[in-house]
This record gives C-alpha cells, structure tokens and sequence, in this order.
C-alpha cells in the first residue's frame, strides 16, 4: 500500500471531516466539492471493481478522475483504505437498491427479477466482488464487514417483507418467525456462495441459467421449511397459487414430478 | 494484543523452525517437545474456542497450560498470532475427519451423522467460530482464510464422493459435474451460515432439529436441481431408492405432497 506514504499535503488532517474551507461559501461551491467528492469515488469503484485492492493505488484513482494526488488527498486523507471504504458504501448502496421490488405478480417472477439485478452488479463488480466476499483482504476491516453485513440484512428484510406478504393474503402481515428468517438468510448466502464460484468459473453458467437454479433452489429450500414450519407451509400455498402453470415453478413441478413417481415406496 | 510486546525471550527467534537446540537429542525429548506443543495447542484452542481473539491473550495460555510465558515464546516465537493460527489448524484437522463417513446406508442418514458431529464441533467452539467465520475478526489473514478455505473444500469432497458413488450405483464412480459441484457447495455455505444464526440465536432450534432441517435442505436443492441438470437427477433416483419410507425423506416427501396437492395447475 504504497499510497499511505508520507507524501499526502502537509494540510490532510485538517481535512478530516469537512470540505477544505476555501469552497466552503455558497450552494455552487458547495455542490461542486460534493460532485468532486463523488466523482472521486467512482473513479474508485470503477478501479476497485475491476481489481483487487492491492493493483489499485492512490495515484491510478487521482489518473482516473483526472485529479491530482494532493487533491485526492485533501478529500481522502486515509488515503487508499478511506477511498476503498468510500467506493465499498456506495456499492453497498446501489446493491441494496437491487432488491427493492415491487409487491405484484408471482413470487418466482419477483425473486427472478431481484437476481437479474443481483447478478448483473456483481457482473460489473467481478474482480472487488470475489476480493472483498473471498476474505483475507487486505483492505478487509470491521468496517468493511459491517457495511457487507448491512447489505445481507438489507437483502433478507426485502425478501422477508415478499414472503410475509404472500403468507398474510389479505390480512394483515404476518412478522416472519425464527424459521422463515433462518431460510431466507440461508438462501441469500447461498445466493452469494454461488455468485462467487460463478465468477471463479469464469461466469459459467449463463447468468439467466444461474437465476433460474437460484430461483429454483428459493422454491425447493421453501417446501423443505414448509415441511415443518406452519408460517413456510402458508407462505409456500400463497406462493404456489399464485404462480402460472408457464413460469418456472411450474416447469420445476413438472420436472420433478417423474423423479417422485419413482418414488413411491416413500409416500 | 499486548502479548506482541517485546518481553519475549532473547533466544526467540532462533526457536522459529525448531525445537530448542537443548531438547534435541534423543527420541524420549523429541517426544517431549511435541507433546509440549500439543498441551499448548489444546490450551490455545480451549481458549480460542470460547473467547473472541482478542480477549485472549498469551499469558492465559501459559496460566492454562501450567506453563510459563517465556517457554510459550520458545515454542511460539511469533506469539498470540502464531498460537492462533496453530490452534485453528488443529480445529481444521478435527473438522475435516468429521466430514468422513462409511459409504453406507441411505444418503440421508449419512448426512445426518456428518451434520451431528459437524453441529457438536460447532457447539464446542462457538464464540471461536463465530469470531473467525463472521469476517472482520483481528486475527483473520490471509493464512487463516486459506484454512478455512481448506475446510470447506474437504467437506465439499466428501460429500461429493458420496453422491458421485450413489449416481455410478454398480457402475465405475463418475466425475461429478459443475452443476454437482456447485450444489454441494453451496449447501456447504448454507449449512455453515445455519450454524451461524444458530450461535447467534443462542443455539435455538435444537441441534436435532436444525441437522433434519439441514438433511431436509440438501434433498430439497438436489431436487431442484435434478429438475435441469442429468447427473444430479441420477444421484436424485440413487438416493431415493435406497432411503426407506420410514426416514427423514420419506416424511419430507409425506408432508411435502398435499402442499403440491393443492397446486394441481402447475402440473
């Protein structure tokens, strides 16, 4: 991390927590350290996307935003780590917003359309995507993973509110039970864990193929909860009533079916 | 981590790679020195196991292993970090043998018993493994992700070995392919983020119930993959045919039917 050096201005840390008092006068200037600031950032997350942490330096983010290093310096005067963390935040902001879905239509076209979002980020984010969920980085702290932490939690409560919709019809929503949440956390790191050996290998399969598995995988890990968990079992009749005989649920009803009817010593 | 400080013994360093020079004569010291190691490994890993890293500290290791600090620095020269890493190594090692199981019996109760050793691992190790696998911990590096890494590959194996062998049935074993592989590791990641929620949510449900809801998980996802995927369908006819009526899949397939029942347009 050669960019900790001690070559930052002699004015870094008076410029810790607030933009250099010099632009600090009216609502122009005031935008324009907050547009400068931004677009320092994503300078950042277009380098911190494509690289792991230690190929990006502090000089390849000021080349990249045209900046210079001493400006860099004067709104990120933690240097590299408080640009990663900067460049993490707002990457977390953008994927928090992929799970905002509207309430309407199947379950199965709602998770799918979530995952098309999903997917294609960590698409764009490949190389800081496996870096950062891999572990062992170097720009890894306790505020990285509180921030990667916040976006699972933020995933599963969008989820949630989706199941526990289904599940109260037309009463009022139901507060999803110990059981549901385990499910939907479980699923959301799976959804991860595949994400990251999708990239490891090379983005094989397609990424509608990997949708398609992970909504399938949503469907198949629901009727296991629903075996035990009477919440699951109203979230899983909801959710099958609701879906079209012609959408993927019913594609995976119809391909399983033959495999059970093998099957009958268990029934 | 005070236990870095520089009191450490003068001879430390040279005590990097091998025992002390005074110990290494004969088998009866030889042995003796490894069994020093060991009793300083079981302390270290007895602490670890129950604390955070952090409020661990070399003297309590020494004061656990009736030892003294300096003659923990000889063994240990690299100090609490050394000790850390030596320790979770051992718990790597205990780990992965519970992964191995006789190729025996119904798929399902095969998991059940890696699950039940798997989950007593988890339980005498709590606050240690809930401190390494939730990201961010002071003694996480890139030494300790490789095994974690390690871990997580060899269970992957081993359950791949057993699915492999039940698709060949008399045939030779079949290579398992990518869609396989990503199945078993997958359900890995779930079932190592399931026995994190349950540290979280004090090891709520019980052991029991959460590896039937584990099993359960594992036939639901090889299900929904078999839907598109031929080798995992073969493994799905294997392992159906041999689990009996009266185990956990055939009352995951009893409780399951009337659910499917309802949804007669999806067929």
């Amino acid at each position: 991390m050669t960019t900790s050096s001690g070559t930052a201005p002699a004015d870094a840390d008076r410029a810790t927590a607030a933009p250099p008092a010099t632009v600090r006068r009216g609502a122009y200037r005031r935008l324009s350290v907050e547009a400068r600031r931004a677009e320092l950032i994503t300078a950042a997350l277009g380098l911190f996307a494509h690289h792991v942490p230690e190929d990006v330096s502090l000089d390849d983010v000021a080349s990249a935003a045209g900046a210079s290093r001493p400006l860099v310096y004067r709104y990120f005067p933690g240097g590299k780590q408080q640009l990663y963390e900067a460049a993490l935040r707002s990457a977390a902001d953008e994927l928090e917003g992929c799970f905002e879905e509207p309430r309407t239509g199947p379950l199965s076209s709602r998770l799918g359309s979530v995952l098309d979002r999903y997917l294609t980020f960590v698409d764009e984010h490949d190389a800081g995507f496996s870096a950062l969920l891999h572990g062992g980085s170097v720009a890894e702290t306790s505020r990285t993973s509180a921030i990667v932490d916040e976006v699972r939690r933020a995933a599963a409560e969008q989820i949630l509110r989706h199941v526990a919709a289904d599940a109260a019809a037309d009463g009022p929503a139901e507060e999803p039970g110990a059981r549901l949440r385990m499910m939907v956390r479980t699923w959301i790191t799976a959804v991860e864990a595949a994400s990251l050996i999708w990239l490891d290998e090379n983005k094989q399969p397609s990424a509608g193929e990997l949708r398609d598995w992970l909504v399938d995988h949503f469907v198949a890990l629901l009727t296991a909860t629903a075996a035990t968990d009477p919440q699951a079992a109203r979230v899983m009749r909801a959710a099958l009533a609701a879906e079209p005989a012609h959408g993927p649920v019913g594609a995976l009803v119809r391909r399983v079916a033959p495999v059970f009817g093998e099957a009958r010593h268990l029934l």
